[in-house]
């Protein structure tokens, strides 16, 4: 029988998994129920005792209108108020795309990947690295959209070649024009979101009752770690949250330098840091959608700098985790390496942190792919190598079949002792989709190998991203998308955009 | 109080972990309880109506005497045979060092790490890859003494430049007079078998009954998948039965190849295998010492070459240690790359096999540092950098503290928002033992690297395995032990050794 299988020119793989990836391991937990209790319960002590120091003053209003003690900008929250804002938060959350097909159910138990992001800095063999430009930007773009286990969007690469007022219409001219996956928006002030909603309404042709009633975009709300909420991400909160979009709450603590020195002392701050910023979104809006984010590692004690992959970052993972399962949260982990080139530090480092997050059972993981430098470097050749290792994890999504067939009783029966499977039926009907094809590794012998020039994976990377940046077609429907935003952008440019900040 | 604490001259990283590791994991579980009783079901029914070809006529009259059929050298093992065999297995053996020290118990929940092993080449940046000679034999047994995480010793680079016959001479020489770790014998050929073991006693001046009643060694029987078990290898698995010593049985599957095509038919075959050669080791001597012995992976379709840390790997990885926790045995896995030389692809494959047998609750795992080219070599920068993963993985057995101190409540008190807790009196009690210490990690920024030559993970390791050999000083007791070798091994010598096939 002739079955033809349509496949989008995507790099999956040969055998194709579910667009929505869901948890192939059972959580581990690191710490007791009652170690977990006893930093939850400290955390609610951190607020309701010690407090967050929020500079926004309408956010600190918020506050107090829920029955918070405030002291100027100092904001105690007496442990009901976080409660009861653990109760209208949502447990399972749909992310829309502008391709429904792309849409993603976050949820405990669901696996999305996001990209390195947030970078300042590019990198790559050819060009080596620079500041982040609109073109990097771009062509970071073009591979997320082109691997379909990148689920999400992110802006990989800061183009610092655009003005800082009109960057947003850079941000989400890209995204709609050269892609077709959730969307991000960067909180960088109260006219830039504004505009940045505006873009995605006029782009999909949303009314405005449709976008507020649906979650068509995220943005990352870091806290300013210890116990603090700026201004810009305090307006974050409060406007996804009244627009009916996600908010992923994400202290990045460190511990040793802005968090306590212990895991567990970190885990204490993040939770309650965490907790206050998911409490104020339910307080502009009961039931806005909300992501518990955790992103802890510990510092190098002798430079400062921050270390992924280590044994502390692993534990700060899975004892998020199982924060995050004690309020009944979907949660944002994140990968990382601190690397500053695709070497095996780079790949040891983003694989334990990956693993780490995968066994605390992360709902969506950051800084998945291309994450160099502790976030200051997208790498080129890194996106492609961590690509390999994402699409591992999705294919454990498959789990092998058990029918009496697949146990192979007559592939065992008809091949003898020293004999080989490679000629058997059972093989024969197999063998095209058996198992995972390799995207950059190198399975040829060393001779082979060095026939061909000895090339490392970091530099075979090279020809692989410039071939998905070739062969890159934008998705369906997305040219109209772009085409629906081109006068505002023109408008907004006219008028030399929105300011970063309020 | 001023404390003392003596430390070794080894890398164990700055916070001891225990001699003895156990997996921080809880073992995960791929297939359904009932999938995995049909694989056990079908490796029984493999064994009682396909049987295995067994090439040493003492081994088939060992399986006839103890019920099986037996059909020229084609053995019908019954599941009551094997069943009875699995009755007598110990499920926790202790495994002897000559530093008592360095002894290791062998049971589910043990976490054991070994070196890459078997290898015919050794590579390094400094000589490049050539064929193993002793001296790359011997340089990395002091690596491996040198490096606590490494628990079991293995002939990582086979010494070609010694006479096939006398070579086992060098293997013992070389692990006694440079070690105190647990010993290898390669079983290859019973001359080599027998005189290996004088020389064990001889060395630690143990009587043949001390010997025989604790297990002083170890050996990995392979089995010729599919279906078979030659002549060296039976005589390993009785030889080493009689005298108490330990077998590991391992089934070399590779799906597609000399397994079926499909991860459960490959552990069918690769079950019914290892139940084959423990059998057997129960029936020369009931109580033998065996490890259940688990490497399966799939090849590459187009080349034939095996892959390693690929989603087939791993999914083999977990049945296997769903197998053996059914059958209720210690039990070994192997992690491995495929990579041509130190790079992310190498880095990235263990790193996945080696989660997997974390994962999977491997007692043991062997080429769990410098393994290449899928065993073809020994790669002394790879061993390096996976120290650095396997120190991380030990450092993870230290749960973190959870008593209300290391809460942090105090620190979270004395800090500011905003402000940073590097110089709070709970960060300064505990910075110096805070965090794992990376072995070659480089956490430096981009331009303090940059500065420093950019030198990647694999060009940093060989400074580092080469400072290791420059400061490597033999245990103590090892001189001794050799030197109570040294004339045996002189008369062997002069007797031209033993035949390595019998």
């Amino acid at each position: 029988m002739a079955r033809r299988v349509k496949r989008a020119k995507t790099h999956r793989g040969p055998n194709p998994y579910p667009a929505q990836l869901c948890h192939p391991f059972a959580p581990q937990s690191l710490f007791s129920d009652d170690a977990i209790g006893a930093i939850h319960d400290m955390a609610l002590k951190v607020l309701e005792q010690l407090g967050m120091k929020i500079l926004l003053p309408e956010a600190v209003k918020l506050f107090h209108s829920a029955g918070a003690t405030v002291d100027g900008d100092m904001v105690r929250i007496g442990r009901d108020i976080v409660l009861n804002a653990l109760q209208t938060a949502p447990t399972e959350i749909t992310l829309h795309a502008p391709n429904p097909a792309r849409n993603q159910t976050l949820k405990q138990g669901a696996m999305l990947f996001g990209p390195g992001a947030g970078c300042p800095n590019a990198t790559d063999r050819i060009m080596g690295r620079r500041p982040g430009r609109l073109v990097d930007y771009e062509n970071a773009l073009r591979l997320q959209q082109a691997t379909d286990v990148i689920h999400l969007l992110g802006p990989s690469a800061e183009p610092q070649d655009v003005p800082a007022n009109t960057r947003h219409y850079a941000f989400m001219h890209g995204q709609l024009a050269l892609c077709d996956k959730p969307i991000f928006v960067y909180a960088r002030g109260r006219g830039q979101v504004a505009e940045s909603f505006e873009m995605i309404q006029l782009a999909m042709g949303l009314s405005a009752h449709d976008f507020t009633n649906q979650v068509w975009t995220k943005t990352v709300i870091n806290t300013n770690s210890p116990r603090q909420i700026d201004r810009p991400m305090s307006q974050g909160i409060i406007d996804f949250a009244r627009a009916g979009q996600l908010t992923i709450i994400t202290p990045f603590c460190l511990a040793g330098a802005m968090a306590p020195i212990t895991v567990s002392g970190a885990l204490v701050l993040q939770h309650a840091e965490a907790l206050a910023g998911i409490t104020l979104a339910q307080i502009a809006r009961p039931g806005a959608p909300v992501v518990y984010g955790a992103f802890g590692s510990n510092v190098d004690m002798k430079s400062g700098a921050p270390a992924f992959g280590t044994p502390e970052h692993i534990q700060m993972t899975l004892g998020s985790g199982q924060l995050a399962r004690l309020i009944g949260l979907p949660w944002r982990s994140a990968a990382g390496s601190a690397a500053n080139t695709t070497d095996a530090q780079a790949a040891g480092e983003t694989h334990m942190s990956m693993w780490a997050a995968l066994l605390g059972g992360a709902t969506m993981t950051f800084h998945a792919a291309g994450w160099l430098e502790g976030g200051l470097s997208f790498g080129f050749e890194k996106f492609i190598n961590d690509i390999e290792m994402l699409q591992t994890f999705a294919h454990l999504s498959n789990p092998p079949q058990t029918d009496p067939e697949s146990l192979g009783w007559a592939a065992l029966q008809d091949v003898q002792p020293g004999g080989h499977f490679f000629a058997t039926e059972h093989t024969m009907d197999r063998y095209r989709d058996a198992f995972y094809k390799p995207l950059v590794a190198d399975l040829s012998n060393f001779g082979q190998w060095s026939d061909a020039g000895s090339k490392t994976a970091d530099e075979r990377a090279t020809a692989i991203w410039q071939n998905m940046l070739q062969d890159f077609k934008p998705p369906n429907g997305a040219a109209e998308r772009a085409a629906n935003i081109a006068a505002f952008i023109a408008d907004g440019q006219a008028r030399g955009g929105a300011a970063i900040l309020d």
